[in-house]
């Protein structure tokens, strides 16, 4: 080893610096704690790791994360409303609209967003989930709960373009000053669209 | 699932989420991550972790991390200068003494710090590896290259007291300005230092 790690901890040091936002440092920090784990844990855990391919799957339906291949549990609850149909850019988005406890509909994960400086014919995106499951008839309603920054608003506009064909209405959460937010910190762009999109004070 | 993430993939939020550093996005993010890698390199990363306390190990004579349970590189490195001796108090302290490429002695790891609002009395540290380094005699000078932090400070005055009855220098690296540093950065308590500890122009 001369002045460095062992070579297993070097090279799981390696592995860990690849996960987003973890540096050397942290890798460093990240795989001694590990070390100090008793072995069963770290057996255990590397078990979960190495199995993740066949314990986590695709949903069928919604393209989302389920258990191995089956269709997950939102998509196979039968008291969601199959007339709205929200479409995010990954997992963590379906969890933030989830966690709000403000939808009932179904989702569809797009897996990504178009970046307009690379292709904008939206290769590698769910596509045909989407469309496969507007054909199915009962969708209303197609809500874009895309990021508002440039990527999200471009694959908005690909998308609404997508969906012109068929009889739904398509529509994007409202922009406007997050709750419980001093107005001060808020910035032009944001204050900006709270005042275009101003509503009724009884409303 | 509900409306969470499938089992296996929680667990291993929850595992990563016990790292230091990590919060519950950063996990989330770690496992997405994962989860998306291919199954061969899942697989390798699961079974580097699961063999970790196999092929890692501590080394008799330094106390720290060596292949399995071998001499490490640094004291089977016979160039090394034997009579000095830089006790450290993990790992990352000593690779960073090492990067510095100013020391060319031996190490000691001693595995922490003391904490005056806990215990003083030592337990845990690695005491009995230091007491065998210096009795066996060839040590000069002993190195407290310690943090100076409270816990740093307590731990460098305990050790100063149980190496009292060895013929040992005992000391501790300079304070001072950092180097490269401008002056109006520093603290009061390291410009203290520093003007303290202050030397001729020349030297």
């Amino acid at each position: 080893m001369g002045g460095g790690y062992p070579a297993a901890l070097e090279s799981l040091i390696g592995e860990l610096k690849q996960l987003p936002g973890v540096g050397r440092r942290g890798a460093e920090r990240m795989a001694l704690a590990l070390l100090a784990r008793p072995a069963a844990e770290l057996e255990a855990l590397g078990a979960l790791i190495g199995t993740l391919p066949r314990t986590v799957g695709r949903c069928p339906r919604c393209g989302g994360l389920s258990e191995a291949d089956a269709v997950c549990g939102i998509c196979g609850d039968p008291r969601r409303d199959d007339s709205l149909l929200c479409v995010v850019e990954n997992m963590p988005q379906l969890f933030a609209v989830e966690a709000s406890g403000h939808f009932r509909g179904r989702y569809l994960v797009l897996g990504g967003k178009i970046s307009p400086l690379d292709s904008e014919n939206g290769e590698g995106l769910n596509l045909r989930g989407l469309c496969d499951l507007v054909e199915a008839g009962n969708v209303r309603e197609v809500i874009l709960a895309l990021s508002s920054d440039v990527e999200g608003r471009a694959t908005a506009v690909f998308l609404a373009e997508l969906l012109e064909k068929y009889p739904v209405r398509v529509s994007r959460p409202a922009l406007g000053l997050p709750a419980g937010a001093n107005l001060s910190f808020a910035d032009a762009a944001t204050i900006g669209a709270a005042l275009r999109g101003r509503v009724g004070v009884q409303d």
